[in-house]
């Protein structure tokens, strides 16, 4: 079961409609593929991602910053508590081989950032541009649907 | 799913012969009543109560010290590579409703204390012995034998 | 400066009278013995010991379990957030050189499996008494009186 | 002394000359105006800026990635070894007031959102630069020497 891909979807708690809906894409694409979906465990995009994975038999693992796992959306199946606030942010990057961003605020940004430092790719619908002197382009690769995203993160 | 139990199963890596049959009965009595076992992820009582839950088809949780998903033992369903070394010990305490110790070096005795601050019951075969002037008994449940641990902590 | 010996005193929040002045004597001797003091940054035995320290020129560096330092206690010069709850505990145990207990409830536990875990010096001072088959004394060593204490901790 | 300001100074172990001198002048600006310097405990901008603030009699506080204090740069007095790797950026972002960041890699990036999410001023010199559809403006303010990145950060 570990040889399984995990890939992280990340996103806001208070997503538009659209971007649930394109996570929810995602979560069905990547638990079809067989990938273990790895997310925040909370509302929004995590729940969305989770919702789509779930309702076609996919493994859902929810890493939350609080200290109850009964916090966790209905839809994850293993729930880890952690009580370490944003540090949880660190064992998303750590736990998953490759990381879909669906639109992002700061926390968001932080684990995209955090997954980059640790070599994982970030395939990113609609969040963040990221530019720095001397960088010829931005390292998160974009996707226009989540059916691309979903190929990037397993084939990068 | 998240409705059933997560027993934490801790000791040490290198554990008595004896220490890893007990810990093997643990995990395969804790699958059977429908249990996630939890545990740190590597080797000795750790995969031993990993192997006795994973062959009756019973789901076991990894939460690694190390920063590699793949160091986890083979029964590990999902593994949390945390990359945080003995922090860890933290989350099996927060990710358990009960904590089973079979052993134990000075991590599963800070395994236990951490479990005894969350107010989390904790099970011991031949594990510690703790006592502290005014505390009238050791808060840790002697168990004689994996199944009288596994009611007690099921059961607390 | 970072040739300064860091012991880190621990014990309750809520301690008894005798507890906080052992602690307060246990900051000041140590203070003048050129130590760093780490504390847990919070009341009790935490702020006995930084009281001591500081009124006689220390410095005291409190790691705390929240996100807000200014929870610290007034005593403590250097005050680090951690938002990471009880998992701050690893962190005082890798700080310190060597780790005085003084009275103790499960989270001292903790950080005295952690500091043992981790090959710390441990010296108690009226605090758990830790006994397993095979294990031939105490892996605290006891002291009677704040001085002895922190004779064992700066030449362990 | 909890009253005084703690700044954070973040920027990659290995930057280029200008920013290791930006950095050290960034350093001794805050020291003079008594803020208490932050920063990952390395070398690079990390040991450039705690050089410049202990130059001028500072307190450098150094929070480090891996599990021993002495691999903390000559100019940090108290050095925490968290042996958390990433996941200590998150203390960098808790313990400070406000951010300034000098260069950057991806580890740069993770405390620059970190310390966004929050809610502490991030100001950047020469660092990277956000976007994302409907943010009006990045959320780094840019300062173009070290005084106004200083004046910045003190008075946000």
């Amino acid at each position: 079961m570990s040889a399984r891909p995990y890939v992280a979807v990340i996103g806001p708690a208070a997503g538009t409609e659209n971007e649930h809906r394109t996570a929810e894409e995602v979560g069905r694409l990547l638990a079809e593929a067989g990938a273990v979906v790895v997310c925040g465990g909370l509302g929004g995009v995590m729940e969305a991602a989770a919702r789509g994975a779930e309702r076609v038999g996919g493994l859902v693992v929810g890493i939350l910053p609080g200290d109850d796992r009964h916090d966790a959306n209905p839809h994850v199946a293993i729930a880890l508590p952690t009580g370490m606030g944003e540090a949880r942010n660190v064992l998303l990057a750590r736990t998953a081989d490759a990381v879909i961003a669906v639109g992002g605020e700061f926390g968001t940004l932080s684990e995209i950032a955090l997954s980059l430092k640790l070599g994982k790719p970030v395939v990113g619908l609609s969040t963040w541009s990221l530019a720095r002197e001397g960088l010829a382009e931005d390292p998160i690769r974009r996707a226009s649907t989540p059916a691309e995203a979903v190929a990037f993160a397993l084939h990068p």
